[in-house]
């Protein structure tokens, strides 16, 4: 990234009159965090900051400080428009019409760069890298509570540190929010691993209907099973990426949603790029990690996607 | 520490003509770990190191170089014996005999400190962390190699850095062995993660069976969900690890093993110390993670360990 680059932006966020943040819709840790990251660091330098997700903040997040203050629709003119971790602005949930932003921030290498002025690096493992290295370089503090928001977005983007672009630096990186005052393992619980009771009894029934067929290992969560384990969430409760670390080569979870849609996600061994597959049903994702919102019934949509999965295996099969 | 005790080990080591290294029985990460790192650093300084497991490598850490030379026994007379990550001599297995260990590693805070030089350090995460601290200044090399076997006694020590013993140190300590060589990602997933099918069938069972009252949960894995789910270990397949992040003050695993006995695990909330109850079943551990082998059937084990732990909690609850 060049200096101008940076020389702007600083600029920028220095002389706005009042700034509004959005990060994504379904908005996860590094959403909540890059927005709270920045919008916290901002304001302690004297700007006046909003700071908008669509969905609101998810209930694992909300121990961050400034969550609270997260509002989940503009409420006033902007002169700047910062958008973070998101793609392109369909993932912002449309709440900045046709506004363009003007400062984009991300690591998704698929961005559109929608922005007046774009720091898009998809080396970083999440936007809350890219703020940690650069909101000094900036002239924006690093408090204990920025650094808690920012540790948290890295941490839920490498999957506490095991996510196969980790390196030197982002350890060093997370050792210096730890200095900053961000309390590492208290974020790991609250942000990755707390599990509910009710969340484990419901892994229970996906992973005992757990199915193998060569390289493809998937199951399915029913609705009647969030019944019956009491699981409030219309999420898999992180089962998927807990199956991600079993030898599949790929991986699918069917998760059946109200209104007779399915949610799969996919997840595939390096080397293998599943965001292809999640794209001709209407998903997107990561080469690693993908997913789609498909309309059917539970047996017809896993019919339909175990076939294009096992497909999509064969061909990249050597 | 005192500089005089590491000129002492330093001396030791260099001057030592043969040497046996030796960890733990049920051997975890960190005993792996410890003795692979220890031994092939002591061995690229041209010293002759014999590597002892009396249980040898479990399969999760076979892919560590050096691990294709651990020995069983000890074969040969040497005038240096090490012991690694054991807080007491019976946790080598007895293979020493009579025998004096020369030198004691250690970081658990119950080391008897049974050798004629103690270097327990109760405030280190891993032994493995003690020796990557160590071996440079003893002035012994960290390759590639000792780098990936210390990093996975951390890894594994904390949980994929997640204990509340983490400091900003530990992760600069795991980056710089990154910087070594080591591949993180690699060894997260083969020493942490990686679950295979049958594991995670395996823990299916655990989980639909987990029950709850008031901050105790507890489940049961059988001899016959192994058998279901063609789980080949007499393990847990570490599913205590992963309740402990689930939302009780104290976990119990029962675990019915061959021959009448139940192998009991308990997880405790930061505050409380279990290993004071899983001592009075003839077990041990630490305040937050403890474990027994009790005889009896899994009846009658449940209802004696579940009467004990909830006497334990109501003592402890203000």
């Amino acid at each position: 990234m060049s200096d101008l680059l940076h020389r702007q932006i600083a600029e920028m966020l220095h002389s706005a009159k009042h700034i509004l943040a959005v990060a994504h819709i379904r908005p996860d840790g590094d959403a909540v965090g890059s927005l709270l990251g920045l919008g916290l660091s901002l304001r302690a330098a004297g700007q006046k900051v909003d700071m908008l997700l669509a969905d609101g903040v998810p209930a694992p997040f909300r121990h961050l400080p400034g969550s609270e203050q997260v509002i989940t629709r503009p409420c006033a003119e902007y002169d700047v428009v910062v958008v973070l971790d998101s793609s392109d602005l369909q993932r912002t949930g449309g709440v900045l019409g046709e506004r363009q932003p003007d400062l984009n921030i991300d690591h998704h290498a698929t961005n559109l760069r929608f922005a007046r002025v774009n720091l898009v690096d998809p080396q970083a493992v999440a936007t809350c890298a890219i703020l940690a290295q650069n909101l000094p370089r900036w002239g924006f503090p690093v408090s204990g509570e920025v650094a808690s928001a920012l540790l948290t977005g890295i941490l839920t983007d490498t999957i506490g540190f095991r996510t196969s672009n980790m390196s030197p630096e982002v350890l060093r990186l997370a050792a210096d929010l730890m200095e900053a005052g961000a309390n590492l393992p208290e974020l790991y619980r609250a942000g990755l691993v707390q599990k509910s009771f009710e969340a484990a009894r419901y892994w229970g029934f996906g992973l005992e209907r757990l199915q193998r067929e060569d390289g493809l290992i998937w199951t399915t969560l029913l609705l009647a099973d969030r019944q019956a384990a009491a699981y409030n969430g219309n999420d898999d409760a992180d089962l998927i990426n807990f199956l991600s670390s079993t030898d599949g080569d790929v991986i699918v979870l069917f998760n059946e949603q109200k209104g007779g849609k399915v949610k799969v996600s996919w997840r595939a061994r390096p080397g293998l790029d599943i965001s292809t597959l999640a794209l001709r049903f209407g998903g997107g994702g990561h080469p690693a990690a993908a997913g789609a919102e498909i309309s059917g019934t539970i047996e017809e949509v896993r019919e339909r996607v175990l076939s294009e999965t096992r497909a999509f295996l064969a061909a990249h099969r050597h």
